[in-house]
């Protein structure tokens, strides 16, 4: 794949444009977008603008998120860009025109022939099921025949790309079962269809949020959801492939949250845009990161007269820190893939303690036998295993607890991200430390 | 769903079998998955027991992995087990089955009806195309009529039971083309299937890692994928709810290595697993923090002298950390996603090294001033500036520079733990901290 993509972007800035249409004709749209992405900005608009609107559609919407594919229609001319809409799926093409403001849209849409469809669905938030949506779905009817039904989905199929169910609706087109095309080429056509629909494993409103229509759909292995409306009339449907892109967007964000990072950080944006979204987040820790310091600054005088104990404080706070965020990993995982029911959250947290004071005692004792054999007396070696077991113990609690109590108070636990977790950590570090040293050492 | 749950939960455990049996052949396996979930080890062994094999077979597979469904299969009677295999889809029972010893398959396969299909997949790893695929597709023959192939589908796919695409082959059984349901039932019978079959887009041999095999499916948007041997005859398909499987097993693998804790970790783990999978990566840490600890000691007579220098390290080194942990999740995920071209990787660590300086700036005002107004002479307000500034251009550096590097070298970025980040921001925060100190100060 790599040196073909290199080998058309040679064509295109060659200048042998023809010969690259010719090529892009064959390509798959993922294809001929990470050409796209290859391309700088003025020969990607260069190019776009030479393309057939069949090849050049199908590639913009196959860019990834952060290349702006919006801003080439932009930067198109009306008719262009109207083609290239025109000629997409209603779901992809709001898709693409919900990226840009609002005077673009209208200036694309008033020269689109049809934009019904596509108005309707720029209606819906886009992380949302009626985000997703496509509202182009076969529909039979539930008293007609399996003959009668396989006319009607002979007729509207032809202008569907991707036809992953067939749903059964009644008179009023309230939902009332779905059809594979297996079932309807399988039956004995002077059946009725409601003698051999299946019923609606799921469906959910035009406003449920996406994470919610991926987890119903990876549960039920569905191919597709339909989407109704608070009368059970069917709108549209989500499909398979929008689950994959959704289930890796949530863990983009899973990760970035982790980081500290906010999760509507273009992965591959500017760095001023990096800049906003992580500077809110250092100012935070800088205030958490006080309040460590002020417990150190508590015990400046035992510092002065044993300057050892700050050189064990980054190991004492360390590893808690890294204890901690191990936990927080595995807890925030957890309740993130719905695996812990509220009953169990306990148990979550007394395995994570648990696990704390094993590894506590494992670090701890050889810690406080290094720091003897260092030429540390031995009431030093007990300070820096005792603070080091019990940090531990406080990382596994930290690390567990601190995402458990944020999901029941309705926050995305996966906010917990390591900064408050390592604070916490640091804080009980230097407390245990320098506490248990001026008591033990003064 | 939860109080449903619950319901049929405490019909077990009132002992209304009679009930409970009744209402399961309603249910969705998932949500019976769920009800075995809830209940103890004995009380679902012998609901099982009890259950027939057409309900119990399609729940135990969708029990989460965690709970350990083949020991349940382990532990009833061989007929009992072999009518569960039997009962099960190819690939749902060789998964079933391959988390059992050689011994326990052996006793359960013994009395299974065909088990040629199982023995086979049993044959390829678990996480690749071969261990996801099933063997049950449907085919026809390139030179078929469309007439004569809609019959031979109508044929085949009464025991498979989700067929996602037809599979197009010549007379030796080499894959040739695709055909949806809906291309077949839109042609007009007297075609050949040659004419109206579409070019296969991506194909994986038996051995492709599924993270490749979830990649493509996901880059094509396809339903399903074709596996086929060196001679590409086809084998098997993968079809699109494994990858939303793998998708999400993926995201854990990345979220648990970020965190420092082994991926083979079950996230319901028992304790004492969790510290089999976590205190080697502590004891690593350890190490990697007496590196810290051993600048601190080199400078300890520094802080015997000033001993508010040890108050200002926690908040110099925990901004680094933070810093580049940030830094390491956008990279970490963007190596992931394959979103970053060999070629781009500088302009990544760039960036990222741009990014830390100017939240190093940012940051390195507001604590120099503060420990001015703190009561600090300017110099010291002047140290703190410096080594904050620095000490955040290198957690930028080390952030995006880490992952890179292990990807060049071909290892797993997302081993770069936020662990071996911070110890390189500890030890240059208190570099930079103590050592500009000793030089301003002193």
């Amino acid at each position: 794949m790599g040196t073909r993509v290199e080998e058309l972007v040679a064509l295109v800035r060659e200048g042998r444009i023809e010969a690259f249409i010719e090529r892009a004709w064959l390509l798959e749209p993922a294809d001929l977008a990470d050409v796209l992405s290859d391309l700088d900005d003025d020969e990607r608009l260069a190019l776009v603008r030479v393309l057939p609107v069949e090849i050049s559609s199908q590639a913009l919407v196959e860019m990834p998120y952060e290349e702006h594919a919006e801003d080439i229609v932009a930067a198109l001319d009306r008719e262009q860009a109207a083609g290239i809409v025109d000629e997409l799926e209603d779901d992809d093409a709001a898709d693409l025109l919900g990226e840009l403001d609002r005077d673009d849209q209208e200036r694309i849409l008033s020269a689109v022939g049809d934009r019904r469809d596509v108005d309707r669905l720029l209606g819906y938030h886009e992380e949302t099921a009626g985000g997703l949506m496509t509202l182009q779905v076969v529909t039979v009817t539930d008293h007609d025949s399996v003959g009668l039904a396989l006319e009607a989905v002979r007729r509207q199929a032809e202008n569907i790309d991707d036809v992953t169910e067939i749903f059964v609706v009644d008179t009023a087109r309230r939902l009332a079962g779905v059809l594979t095309f297996k079932q309807l080429v399988l039956a004995n056509s002077g059946r009725q269809v409601r003698e051999v629909m299946e019923d609606v494993v799921a469906q959910v409103f035009p406003d449920v949020d996406q994470e919610e229509v991926a987890r119903l759909m990876a549960r039920y292995n569905l191919p597709s959801i339909p989407v109704v409306d608070a009368t059970n009339r069917l709108l549209g449907r989500v499909t398979y492939d929008d689950v994959i892109d959704v289930t890796e967007a949530e863990a983009t964000e899973d990760l970035l949250r982790f980081g500290g990072v906010s999760p509507d950080e273009a992965l591959g944006g500017s760095w001023g845009d990096a800049v906003r979204s992580r500077l809110p987040w250092l100012y935070v820790n800088l205030l958490t990161a006080f309040l460590a310091a002020a417990v150190v600054y508590y015990f400046e005088r035992s510092i002065a007269a044993i300057p050892t104990l700050a050189v064990w404080m980054p190991i004492i706070a360390g590893m808690g820190g890294n204890t901690g965020t191990q936990a927080l990993a595995v807890s925030v995982r957890r309740i993130s893939l719905g695996l812990v029911p509220v009953s169990r959250m306990w148990s979550v947290i007394s395995k994570e303690i648990l696990v704390g004071a094993f590894n506590g005692l494992a670090i701890g004792v050889v810690i406080g036998v290094l720091a003897v054999m260092l030429g540390e007396p031995w009431r030093f070696g007990l300070v820096v295993f005792l603070a080091m077991s019990g940090n531990l113990v406080v990382a596994g609690f930290a690390g567990s607890f601190i995402p458990v109590f944020l999901e029941r108070l309705g926050v995305d636990p996966a906010v917990a991200s390591s900064i408050f977790v390592t604070t916490f950590t640091d804080v009980c570090g230097f407390l245990l430390l320098l506490g248990l040293g001026t008591m033990v050492l003064l």
